[in-house]
């Protein structure tokens, strides 16, 4: 196999070394992945966006199924009075939410909610459709767009309407909320490594970094590109926090009345902003083939000349019956150095070039995108060659993601160390769980507490808290974050 | 095969004879396909509802793709301003539209609409995103909710949100966006017909019938089992109307810049309210095969006995591994009877009874939902003989819908039988065109006109309007409707 380097650039993306920000702005605009809404803040998520969307979302059903759930829809509105009803919830909430006053002519009663969340919703329901321990454990999740009135907003990272799931789920006892919490907490760690190919740091937010109205909330933290932190997914344990605000009660085989112990757990668009923001690089989108909407393209060289269109249009077929997601781009209106550059911008995992040359010789010239490297590979059995190839890519792209997020994960013993590793990545301290010293960092460093590993023995490394010195036993990642 | 019928009914659920319109909420409420929302004329989809629908979604969107449309995502807001760009769109929705009036704490300067449809929302970004007849056509599809304010509402039939598809293409030329409208309404017919079992009447409505702001509207209507009619998705042409109030031009071929040709078309959760009311039945409901969320059950027949709990369970892997959606019935709290009805009433097509006197002779006994028969069969190649079942169930049930609506459609030669006629189903008429004579009818007997038949040529049966005797020539549907 005959490799080269290839090592033409699309200029005019800004480079990320030069202002990180604007770089993810212009993949972003440049690969039409979403676009500005007519409303302040709100998104239109375009055709190749969401196609990224659908195969997240297709990856993260079947699982969801897998593990014994069911989907079903919500309302997007709330009465006031409902969501008044937890009061840490509210207090969570209030300040970002769309409230509708008017129907039609006439002005309403009470004021509606278009759903920040939806806890308060099936709290509602599961309060009337549960009645025995048989009818135990509901579990259910809803695929929709919440809407959070943000002041700052930034395409699929912050926007005031994004998309998402939200499981919900009621058991009978507090361990099988548990569990439940931490399947589903393994199940966006295993979408996020193998599907999306991101890193993650597994593990249980502060107190002060849990969701609104939640015992305890766990998280996935992936590193992005710039060293902050981007919080991919969590999972929240309610016990019967809500369960008791929302009289959710069902009777136990012994014939007692008892509260439901409640989970909830949810991922978002965000996440594409995530794999922008994680494989990109100065040509553009780099994306992992499971998730490409198209994984090849193929690209005929030289076209007028005899065999060429044939022999692509008999690859396209052969490749597609082999049920790779390919596209024939037969465009005669662009050049084969426009079509490139476009391809590379769009990250599509690899290109095949069909060319006269190559033909005489029965092979293809395949371009990888992870690597900007060409091989040559022969025709006869293509379509397995290039699975390999896919499986190959998206586990490099793994592994430069996951060397890069270790190379720049430090452990800070005191506040100096610290103040140096966020500026550039993830800080492993040792914490003494107080809300002070996590303000005081977030202060000095715009850094805030991301999670804390699950083996907390094997990861301690001194008795001493990074900031106020004290005894202190909680291993915690500290980083800035989106 | 030993054939029997099988006389135990549900008592429970009003006789459709008696209450057609009780009986269609008691079988909603007993198979829990929705509920009420604790927001006024909202629902919530429940779980086995939510799949049905999974599966009525899976099997339009994969047609939406074939035909070379792609998914997006548009906000839930608009603008007030955006919607009062076109005026008689406006006209047609701003009395039913949801407003929010404030983000958080802010009062805003615009209302925003809950979306009621998305026409101004493709509308303006089309405008962006179109500039030369390279860019044409742009073919796009959402599925997502939409609210409209309504005062009577019914579940799946009305309510005020809904959950539906909304496509909107632009085009070059008005020949191409008329063969989109027709495309997509042979779609709509497909799906309706082949996966839903639902035999409808395919046509264009009347400019009182059609959609605000489009050309030409078309529709596929179905006859429900009280001889109403159901309008079970459209399809419309808006020529240029948008594309001037939204000023969506491009610039064509000879450099001259020109409005695009715009289509629309939808269907919605109301799909699954056709087919409660299309194929239900006394005992609860009767689910099409194709989109039955559950295709086969499996019963224990005395699951005590050996031999019955071990078949029962090789039977269910051997059924899941060949491809069916199977659910085994292990539950030990409830008698068989009960089990019985349970599945009879969720609509099942198929149960598979597996008994141990049955065992021995290599048989077990298998209940079609359609004709509530039961047969026997081997179990060898048990899987293959269900499969082959199934695809005559499906058409069995497609048999006796259309059966029951050729035998309610009759032809009116004068108001007299017209009003006869759509008591108990639909009218074929000529009519003359007029307004007038459409609001006459609607005044004497409530019905409305459906949709005009292509082949007017060879439908045509007199020269004389139903309603005022002047010359007519277009043969119309007319019927009461949902």
């Amino acid at each position: 196999m005959a490799k080269e380097k290839k090592q033409e650039f699309v200029t005019h993306i800004t480079p990320r070394s030069e202002d990180f920000s604007q770089w993810y702005t212009d993949v972003i605009k440049m690969t039409e992945l979403c676009d500005y809404a007519p409303v302040r803040g709100c998104m239109v998520v375009r055709p190749y966006g969401y196609a990224i969307w659908e195969r997240i979302q297709a990856e993260l059903d079947r699982r969801f199924k897998e593990t014994g759930h069911e989907n079903i829809a919500m309302p997007m509105l709330i009465p006031e009075s409902l969501l008044l009803k937890e009061a840490e919830h509210v207090e969570g909430f209030a300040p970002e939410v769309a409230w509708v006053t008017h129907g039609g002519t006439e002005e309403l009663t009470e004021r509606l909610a278009v759903r920040p969340t939806s806890e308060t919703l099936f709290c509602t329901m599961y309060s009337k459709w549960v009645q025995t321990w048989r009818d135990l454990p509901m579990k259910y999740n809803q695929w929709c767009s919440v809407m959070r009135w943000e002041k700052a907003t930034r395409p699929f990272l912050r926007t005031s309407e994004f998309w998402w799931q939200e499981g919900h789920t009621i058991h009978a006892t507090p361990e099988e909320a548990q569990e439940e919490t931490l399947t589903m907490l393994e199940v966006y760690r295993e979408v996020a490594e193998n599907v999306l190919a991101l890193p993650v740091y597994v593990g249980q937010k502060s107190d002060k970094e849990k969701f609104a109205g939640a015992r305890a909330t766990y998280s996935i933290e992936a590193m992005m590109q710039d060293g902050k932190a981007l919080q991919a997914g969590t999972t929240h344990n309610f016990g019967t926090n809500f369960a008791e605000a929302y009289d959710i009660q069902f009777q136990s085989k012994e014939g007692k009345l008892e509260y439901v112990h409640e989970t909830s757990w949810g991922v978002s668009t965000r996440l594409i902003g995530a794999i922008i923001m994680t494989h990109g690089d100065e040509r553009g989108l780099r994306l992992p083939p499971v998730i490409a909407p198209i994984q090849a393209v193929i690209l005929p060289i030289a076209a007028h000349k005899p065999g060429v269109m044939e022999a692509s249009n008999d690859l396209f077929e052969q490749l597609k019956a082999a049920g790779l997601r390919v596209k024939l781009d037969d465009r005669d209106t662009v050049s084969a150095g426009f079509k490139f550059n476009d391809w590379e911008l769009k990250g599509v995992p690899v290109r095949v070039e069909v060319g006269p040359r190559d033909l005489e010789n029965g092979v293809v010239t395949v371009f990888r995108r992870d690597l900007c490297e060409k091989i040559t590979l022969p025709l006869e059995g293509l379509a397995d060659a290039l699975k390999n190839l896919l499986d190959d890519i998206q586990k490099e792209l793994f592994r430069q993601a996951k060397a890069f997020r270790d190379e720049k994960t430090f452990v800070a013993h005191n506040m100096e160390e610290l103040g140096e590793i966020v500026k550039t990545g993830f800080a492993k301290t040792m914490w003494c769980g107080d809300r002070a010293c996590e303000d005081a960092i977030k202060e000095q460093f715009n850094a805030s507490s991301r999670n804390m590993p699950f083996d907390q023995e094997g990861e301690r490394f001194q008795d001493t808290c990074v900031c106020c010195g004290k005894k202190a036993d909680k291993v915690m990642y500290f980083a800035k974050a989106y």
